[in-house]
């Protein structure tokens, strides 16, 4: 596989390398190099253009800080619910994750299993230490959650946030209300978060601290004709359902509307932000033929979720997470309200009040009054809790041999109800930023005789376009410099004189720059330049005033540059 | 001063309000609104526009963790000097800053005075407790770093970064070999910091976790004539020298090149960095008549600086920091060069090789060979570990009657040196984003008839155009939604349509968006629009044809719409 490949080259060109290198690094940081953050920043950007300006009407974007107090953690679950089984050594006191060693150990999935039953494994297998081969404690929990002190007191517990979602819970009433009490409403949010995994992997993938861009989606789970699924309406989408996973099957691929109609997503919204999850990971470059939505098992969900999709994209052998969708119902606003005694409820008014009809009690009190004082204790204390629809089924039942129904009538009435108080749902699509980077870089690698060659689209290249003077000619580089000037206008370029030409092609092939324009000698006479073309390394040569448009046509898929190979040696 | 107004308008209309609210919020922590984090974006955008990508010929942008190892805190000095002298009462056992307490019941400065000097301070002054009149305990020092454990092991300490450059500084070596070994070599960081302050204040500009905008710029201190210094000949700049500012002077105005010239500057990267701070803050909408920039006294500086100018900003009655300009010289890279046993110096190739007279000693070792053991002996301890120029010194002194130039000869010598290798020098300009986007709305507030109006300039306002129709009907609602998606193209753009229009107008103004245009009955039968001034109210008419390239105009700065007051009421 080519992830060494790829970590090599992500050391060796600027894209990301472990982070403190200089005192032998920390397991799970990563730094984002000059290259990386290039890449890392368009695909911000890109998920904001696809995410939040193009559903505009209805979601916005906010920033919260990382540092949680613990109360927030107690409301959300976290501080119970967010651990992994670990199990340590007694000989050497290493450390490891409990389910990933018996999965290593017996290759069987160990997902889901509790502390209780991997110390069982461990002892039935009799499983030891993989370093020293010494014996293994019981499995106890470890939390996730970074720890830390808020202010000079001691005893005021904050946490890092491992997610960005209970910043939004925790604001939910005060953007509501800035954005004039409007359902459907998406918050989202851009940001760092920090997890203390035990055994991060290399590369990007499990990393202790990293960029989530997620939404929390607030709507009425009642609401679900207006969602406007037509915007896919020619769209397919690959998705393992639960009952097919525990069946072996392979994904299938439906349409989004079917996701709805055959109720295989709990709410239109979870097809949604799906649909728009694949149109952004297509925009990475990944072909959508590699990519399916696999739905969790109840033991394999967070704790707050009735209902997770992961979105996975196949990158060689590998099936690498891009992106979770959750369904967090009301989890979340409930136990806030619960815990902060904070009423978090919405009152949506409907379009035209409703008439309902309503059962009510109507007590004969003339009758009643006539009847003893323990009479009417008896009478009051059977039916005062009651609701009407539970009086009309003791209506016959007797007090002192007479019947209830004597004093009591139940009656239907006409209501007006002008609209209703109820807690939001979420719909929760969130991605890692670095593992998009990690994923857009793996996916764009290739090798051709012996080069590396970065096809990354335009969209999230690090630059669009590189301009060269062929030689380290003073004529030359102020002519290129000119020239570059004017394509930075248009166009993000850089500009680079050092080396020689096959070098910097070189160069600009690894960090996946599309075209590259060089200014050489024949630039001088005739005021003409080369275009090459990263993918597959042809030329053609166009006038100076016909560059800006050339380009744009090439980035609209225009097919100037002859395709086929080229005899490019270096 | 409109500070208590700001706050209201921002937790109103979603530009900022405290953290964690519905628990009562924690001090020092906010959360960014909708409307902020537009506005917040916008400026780190303008800010890499303006240091980053105008300098691209030598500034990078990376991204590195927040969470940090101890040791590189070690190495930074900020374990032992990243504190603040903090003083408990003994009664309440509230915690106070010792230096803020001192200043506001003596009425001096207390800045810069050690620990045992505001305890006898205290003690002297009979100062008490403001809370409880309690008395008050020792002063002593609080570690401002956030501090957590890293993995499951105790005492893998770890801190949250309180700027971002160590990153910087601990993966120089990657991003200078990555970008080809040039010096200047500015690394550039937008991310975020904490700090653990003791009493934050309201508002944002002493947060607990705020983001960073900062250059950590290398460079050789010896190569004063390439800095790009004509950017900026036309510029002027107010400077309070430290010299100045202890005789109570007030700032001067020079011309970038007079820092240079008149050595008020250490380095002129520091003028370059200055200037292109204030070429930033002026596209915050601030004039730079009330921006200058204010020398720290040594005692007043961070412990890595060898020269601190504050760009300080007049907003209201106040002076706010917005930046920080450090010469850290090479101390961060010396110190990490040092606890990490790396060389992180570089080697420097001049154009031209240089010519060196160098002083060499020759012994004459047939003469000396004739002298006894003990003569050769003595000899060779007088002279051994002397430089040639030190040679020179005793070449008529004696050992056994017999002068040491007899045996030695001092001879001059031309060497060729390649190059030259060094510790890079470091140039910081910092700004915190928060402050940023407080002063930019502090200073954007007006208050007209009554209303509230935020004067921000295009390149920070949330959006640059809003689009109503006049009245909720359908058809006016249609219309207005086409003319927004071809609004939408070329601006950033919102639609509104709920609420009276008067009330959109107000809205519109409070965000500080420069252009509303309203689609209203009339639009329906002649395609015209009216397009209304922000900060004038007044309005002119234009066909829809015309729109786009009115709004342009307008931008560009065309008065094509009167100026002069509007008589608007609501």
């Amino acid at each position: 596989m080519s992830e060494e490949k790829v970590i090599e080259l992500a050391k060796r060109r600027g894209i990301f390398w472990p982070s403190y290198e200089i005192y032998g690094g920390v397991g799970g940081l990563y730094d984002i190099g000059p290259i990386g953050t290039r890449i890392k920043n368009k695909i911000v950007q890109l998920w904001r253009k696809i995410f939040v300006e193009e559903n505009s009407d209805f979601v916005v974007e906010i920033e919260t800080p990382m540092i949680t107090p613990k109360k927030v953690f107690e409301a959300s679950g976290h501080l119970e619910n967010f651990t992994d089984p670990i199990v340590e050594c007694n000989k050497c006191h290493r450390v490891f994750r409990a389910d990933h060693l018996v999965e290593e150990v017996l290759k069987i999935s160990a997902e889901g299993l509790k502390a209780e039953e991997l110390t069982n494994l461990i002892r039935e297998k009799n499983i030891k230490c993989p370093v020293c081969g010494g014996d293994l404690g019981d499995v106890r929990y470890f939390n996730l959650l970074f720890s830390t002190n808020i202010g000079p007191y001691t005893g005021s517990t904050g946490f890092l946030r491992p997610e960005t979602a209970q910043g939004m819970f925790t604001s939910f009433k005060r953007v509501y209300e800035s954005t004039r009490e409007k359902l459907p409403l998406g918050i989202a949010q851009v940001g760092r978060v920090a997890r203390n995994e035990i055994s991060p992997r290399q590369g990007l993938i499990r990393m202790r601290e990293f960029t989530i861009m997620e939404i929390e989606f607030f709507m009425d789970p009642e609401d679900t004709e207006n969602v406007p699924l037509d915007k896919f309406s020619e769209d397919k989408i690959n998705v393992l359902p639960a009952e097919a996973k525990i069946k072996g099957d392979k994904p299938s691929t439906f349409k989004v509307k079917e996701l709805v109609d055959e109720k295989i997503v709990i709410n239109p919204w979870m097809a949604y932000w799906m649909a728009t999850a694949n149109k952004f990971v297509r925009k990475l470059g990944v072909s959508l033929e590699r990519v399916y939505f696999e739905e969790k098992l109840p033991s394999e969900r967070a704790h707050y979720s009735s209902q997770t999709f992961d979105q996975m994209v196949i990158v060689g052998e590998d099936k690498v997470e891009i992106s979770g969708h959750a369904y967090r119902g009301d989890y979340d606003l409930s136990r806030h309200s619960k815990f902060s005694g904070q009423d978090l409820s919405v009152f949506k008014k409907y379009d035209q009040p409703k008439i309902i009809k309503k059962k009510i009690v109507i007590i004969n009190k003339d009758k009643l009054n006539k009847e003893s004082k323990d009479f009417v204790k008896e009478f009051m204390k059977r039916i005062s809790s009651l609701k009407p629809e539970e009086v009309e089924k003791i209506l016959n039942e007797k007090i002192d041999g007479k019947e209830i129904k004597e004093y009591v009538t139940v009656t239907e009435r006409e209501e007006k109800e002008s609209g209703k108080r109820f807690i939001p749902h979420v719909v929760e699509p969130s991605f890692g930023v670095e593992r998009c980077l990690y994923i857009s870089v793996l996916n764009a690698y290739r090798e051709k005789k012996d080069r590396i060659v970065l096809s990354l689209p335009r969209e999230i290249a690090p630059y669009e376009v590189a301009v060269f003077p062929l030689l380290e000619r003073d004529e030359l580089i102020s002519r290129a410099r000119e020239i570059y000037s004017k394509v930075k206008e248009k166009f993000d370029a850089i500009f680079d004189d050092s080396g020689s030409i096959g070098k910097r092609y070189a160069r600009a092939d690894e960090i996946g720059i599309p075209y590259a324009i060089t200014v050489d000698p024949q630039t001088l006479q005739d005021n003409t330049v080369t275009i090459r073309d990263r993918d597959t390394w042809n030329q053609i040569r166009v006038k100076e005033e016909e560059l800006i448009n050339t380009l744009e046509k090439l980035f609209s898929g225009e097919e100037i540059i002859p395709k086929g190979s080229s005899n490019e040696s270096g």
